[in-house]
């Protein structure tokens, strides 16, 4: 590491969400780090599912985008920059952004769940901007290293595994465990990997895409199912993970689940879901949800370096900034996995 | 305790639903004891909900009687007779029957959640008779001991209680811990008391009828109201216990739960609720139930020995094997807590 | 709240510990508080066995007084002023202070358990000075409000409570378990009443003191042993809290113990303890300790707030800062329990 | 699966210890299945360290050989006939024989950890006779059905297997925890293996046999270290997995590990083991054992079926009934991992 001061970027070019709909790359003022932070040169950002709802509603349920917004929160890069309290010698290091900034002394990040903290801020959620950009900041703590056997599209996708992560933890998925999964999206294919590394012993799939169920197979799912075709409420599964949304599936996975089993609801699907009461009192089934992740990243990072998951394999196309509307519709495609934003 | 044998009764009285609304009391053969059994003669019954509702409609979801069936499963007695298998110095000694008999060598039970056995048969569960009799037979295990301090009335209903136990223990209630009880019948009445006994710091609980609120505040509820004009969904609580089966109770009280709150679902209610999805999910609740319960009476029947729960407080009225109707259909007055019938 | 700002102290009256048995009062400096600070006049200031190692050794372990030191972790104030940061509503409000600063960002505080991050700072463990003074600043989430209710000495005491309570978490205590607290001095007879608190059925303790032991027995426990005359090892308990730093007690206390049952290494004991390898193996006991307390606070005060615990009953006298020394030395008779320092 | 009746074998050769170092071969009556158990032909027995204790010493600790024993317990086989109870199409499967017997209405059993049932009855332990034999019987829950994928072998080891899988739950051990094994016999490789199935990102390895050492490597160990030359006391692993017995491990295992980690002791070693008691109580450390195992088989079965875990690349010889003392005397050769009985 050289010594010699690099001059810091003094702007950044970023995609801005104007209002539903509009897009527009903008020359934006980059503040410089604060003191506990990084800056870091973005080089790949994943679209989420959120995104896209931002992008043509303007909106997620309470969340309104009331002022130009910087949409991703996916992302990975290069610490170019650290604020004054952080070590210098992490400029050059590649990293994987933890996309959140919560209250650290309020009850709940005290106690270990800091994603559960009311005053949590995080990346393109109104009206804090994200990363489909030159140049992002985040906390320093929150740039997790990663290493060079992981490319820049899996270090950026440490996000959707930290949800994977998260919904094993919660379900408490551990060895021959037979497990559900429905929905075989970027969420659904994480999740099938992430049973496995758990040591789920059987992973059964739904989804109404055939494709997507091939996939689903190649990286490690054990059945895969169409749920118009195939009923799965005889299974009696110990773990059914929901990423579909989609109100049958929630329904039908509950009925699959043994006595004691657990259902994470990860998925977003609508308002209100009718649910079978008799059928979780009477088998005691838990369940639960997950919001975004705590304390996860290092074993996602682990996943992946090890080769138990693999990102890569669910990318499917690559935009820059000056097609971030492209990237958002691609999603609209079933053959569509996960499209990557190269702001570089 | 003399050596001199004691002739078995070879008949019970009992009272004997024979269709929806049709009971009569008849003298019915009695099996001896089997090898693991013992014979108790029954001193206190309580009358739960399911019994009612075998009495109305003759069915409970799947649950079809299809012949004569003996109703009662919240059950005290002393035992008079024992199985070859048993410690005759057991005959004489005042128990509290867990009503239920488990296959010992299911999956299930062995791993210690007998009460979730597919086999289990239980007490006035068809074709199971239960406990509105003279003489009952149970498995020697599940005769459990009570102290003399405890009355044959709440001997009885050590059951109840382990209703209450169990879902303390669902919901991993501790000290410190704020507690909403919807519904202040026999079951809410237990949960406020084993709420407080597990350290609850709040008890909050809600019901329609004044005189139960009033009887909750004396049981050591530290609020009571009426949902119809106090909004609970800003409360906060830590955990939701629901004893009412009501609808808006289900709803309302998961809308008061804090981040990573639990809800133990235990009040029968209809087959579908609509539950609001991106509650459970932002929050990350934690939605389950109690069916029955394991290794709950020895904990039941120190609560009550110690004075933390009083089980007498809530009995409101007895009536012989002659008068079981009217103990069934005073369950639907409001002054009605708990109904016993004391067949001998 | 008057809006006056009223002049900050710049000094503060201390008892410093220059070297091992050698204290002065001294006139210090008093940095003002930082952003996110409060600065607290000491009501009063609990002496841990902790502060009476240092005065008499020079050090603890590892830790050692290398430069003059205030002594003095147990505290409670006043808010007379606030960090730029704070609310400046709190000044005027009564607070127990928890005398640690984690790293808010090390893994084990995101995690939940910031009393394990290996850069913890702590009152009273060199070189962080302690309490045994006029003022002292705190962060302001570790200024916890008690209510009128609680008293300056109990709110001190919530220090050695959280001890008490993280041990509580620690041994999984709940409603029904059967406890041995080995060592009935200040710690052992909060354990007692923590252990009511969380439902103990019975709790057996034992002292070689005889006028501890009847201090037991008036704060909840069941029975009172002298160890030198009774053999615990038949007990058979869920629970076994060290208290006392005794190796007979640790050795006899785990074989009290019944299958699965945990014990938590409480007392300060000798570096190595023999400790009966088959009987934790074969009876799959769980041993543990405790290092301080995360996230007890809460509990502690809503455990004294509510009558649970009584911590001024355990207070057996009180010294200004003028008679520290006495008040150190006054541990080393079995008549004090716990002798509180009053700076103002 | 014919239904020609075939003749019960009425007696059984069998491996007897008579006394210390003393085997003879015999000829034994069979007892008949009894209604809940099944009658089955062993097809291999592993040899287990208690084995070669008890032929030796004629004693393990309070265990002592006072009339002649027939020693294994590692058995599987085929069924060749079952109790009244049990269902005649089992006959002709191939089994995995789980070797205990408890009383299954013990509350230890009914709480779901039958293993510290204290009634508990277990093969090859005086005076229960154990598998090196031609027949054996055990309850019809018990015997567990292998696929015809898994080796007689594989099938016997299933034991050892589950003492892993206990083990592994005892530590909690997921994904992406770093783990110490020490002990590189039969147990520290079945641990190694089970601990990567369970998610290790990292599997640690010390003993002094390189032989064993480069085993542990091959099987999936990504350290193998020489204790006597490598310090493990900076490794910081979450779990510690001890199965040596060696106090030296035992006492540098426990320093390897980082706050809050786990360490189950597994290796059986002397009556006392000096620990280091503030070690336990800064790191919060949990220090546990187990005892054989509760509710393992289909689990250690999944793991065999999988491929997770090769119980087959630690059998290194195969003795006939006449052979017993060669296959008891091959343990003390570094060069032997498993010898295998094969009473056939």
């Amino acid at each position: 590491m050289t010594s010699q001061p690099v001059p810091l970027p003094t702007t950044t070019r970023a995609s801005v969400l104007l209002a539903a709909g509009e897009l527009a790359v903008e020359e934006r003022a980059l503040t410089p780090p604060a003191a506990d932070e990084v800056l870091v040169r973005v080089a790949s950002v994943g679209v989420c599912g959120s995104d896209v709802h931002y992008f043509r509603d303007g909106r997620i349920g309470d969340f309104v985008v009331e002022a130009p917004l910087v949409l991703g929160h996916e992302a990975a890069g290069t610490i170019v920059a650290v604020g004054g309290a952080v070590d210098p010698a992490r400029v050059g290091t590649r990293v994987s952004i933890e996309p959140q900034r919560a209250n650290l002394t309020s009850a709940e990040t005290l106690r270990g769940r800091y994603n559960l903290d009311p005053d949590m801020e995080f990346y393109a959620t109104p009206p804090i901007d994200g990363a489909f950009a030159e140049f992002v900041t985040i906390q320093a703590h929150f740039a997790h290293e990663v290493p060079d056997s992981v490319s820049d599209d899996a270090a950026a996708l440490m996000e959707p595994l930290s949800v994977g992560v998260a919904s094993a933890r919660k379900a408490g998925l551990t060895v021959g465990h037979r497990v559900l999964v429905t929905g075989a999206g970027p969420i659904g294919l994480i999740l099938v990997q992430v049973a496995r590394a758990y040591g789920a012993s059987e992973v059964i799939v739904t989804d109404i895409e055939p494709s997507r169920l091939e996939t689903a197979l190649r990286l490690g799912a054990s059945q895969a199912l169409d749920p118009r075709e195939a009923d799965v409420t005889a299974l009696g599964v110990d773990v059914f993970l929901e990423a579909s949304g989609a109100v049958p599936a929630i329904r039908s996975g509950l009925r699959a689940l043994r006595p004691g089993g657990v259902a994470v609801l990860i998925g977003m699907g609508p308002d209100e879901v009718a649910l079978p009461l008799p059928v979780i009192q009477n088998r005691e089934l838990v369940v639960t949800g997950v919001f975004r992740y705590a304390n996860t990243w290092p074993t996602a990072i682990g996943l992946v370096r090890s080769g138990r998951v693999d990102l890569d394999a669910i990318v499917t196309g690559h935009y820059d900034l000056d097609h971030v509307r492209e990237a958002l519709e691609s999603t609209s495609s079933p053959a569509t996995l996960k499209s990557m934003v190269v702001p570089g």
